[in-house]
């Protein structure tokens, strides 16, 4: 199975003093979780919540993330995160990031993320209703 | 069950850029993190694994925490935690910490962790094995 | 100079999943960040730009934190901070924090900042403008 | 100018309990630190204090970084960062990373730094004393 999704969404975040480091901008390794607020607020926004795929016994764990950085954050700028959803190709799910401070492109990024189970930690297909509800949301 | 205990224990960390903040020193929220390791390799010291713990069903997560910052520390600075275990107390266990960097006794912190059963997460006493190990430690 | 302040502002967060840890909640360190988020968002609300104090040369390090866990936070609740401006004490601001989940207090804390000088990191008195802004908000 | 750079060396790091996430695994962002702690200690046994690089007036922001993730390191576990200093280019000095427990290979990654002048942030040619001392490991 392989799917091509068209789905995208914003977030905003403001940047923490404790994100910066002595650089005087946000620290390279927080954008990742900055990612993570993306891809989790554009999962709900789908109707896909994450919380809902632990508690039935799914994972989802990052397998390979790509990042470029092109213009730094400082503390306090209000910053968003633009998360596509770009495809489920088997137990394979693949988000792209941009995070622009106003005009400015910050930062853009990838993830791919597998589906295992809980007890395993093995890769297994997405469960139905995952299916089901990112198929609402194909790439035309 | 009430017991005072005397023991002590140093770790040494090296200070790392990420968790500095654009002030240039650490992060204030970052020395909870090294009073964690502090902790860690104390009582894995006394024979008591907190992975071991966690396996057997028991967490101690933190009830309280008090941290007086006198300096502060800087990226790539060798720092030392002494670690004190100052006593069990029905489900509480009490933790003083001092790090230093050289002689200057960059800050103190004490906190107090409770026994609770993983499934519930309510207290619980410690279990017996933790009881007998700890009290080859009792303040004399 | 000692004066009693009367101040308190919310700010909300979502609680981010790299933000707990195995025990299934919130890391009992990330709570000094959640602190710093209601502080700035409160003094921005007074109109004291932390930002601004910075760029004319003072600092606010944390002297001292105090905190009381009582329940804990999990991944993707919604938690409002409630940050009261407590006193001004010579060089010394005075913070609490109380820190909900609906009508669930998860947690109190307070932290003492200083006002220092950036070139020096010397306590130095709170610079005019920030004290006459801070004057509005007197305790009657 | 252009080199290729062979020089390889391991850190160690025991895995904190706050590097972990409810997945019981260590977060996916802080594997940055990580190599972060590699290429420092990397960096200074050949003779490249990053510390000293900033006292200079040179700074060494992340430009991209590339994460694969294999297996998860888990609490208290003792990992080696193999860090590999593949070349310097131009602006761009560019470090490989491999992580291991054990024979088990965690995660590989890479990152790209470039040299720029602190007070600009505009990309710079390394100074003469890092180049002298780098040119001392050239690939054969």
């Amino acid at each position: 199975m392989s799917m091509m999704i068209d789905y995208e969404r914003d977030a905003e975040i403001r940047v923490r003093y404790g994100e910066t480091d002595q650089m005087g901008y946000v620290y390279y390794g927080n954008y990742a979780q900055y990612f993570e607020v993306g891809r989790v607020e554009t999962m709900k926004s789908m109707g896909l919540s994450y919380r809902e795929l632990e508690e039935k016994g799914y994972m989802l764990p990052v397998r390979e993330m790509n990042v470029n950085y092109f213009k730094a954050a400082t503390f306090d700028d209000l910053i968003t995160i633009k998360t596509k959803v770009v495809s489920l190709n088997g137990v394979r799910l693949l988000f792209q990031y941009h995070i622009y401070k106003e005009d400015d492109l910050l930062c853009e990024g990838s993830t791919t993320l597998i589906f295992v189970k809980k007890e395993t930690m093995r890769p297994v297909a997405p469960p139905s209703f995952f299916v089901e509800e990112i198929s609402k949301y194909l790439k035309k």
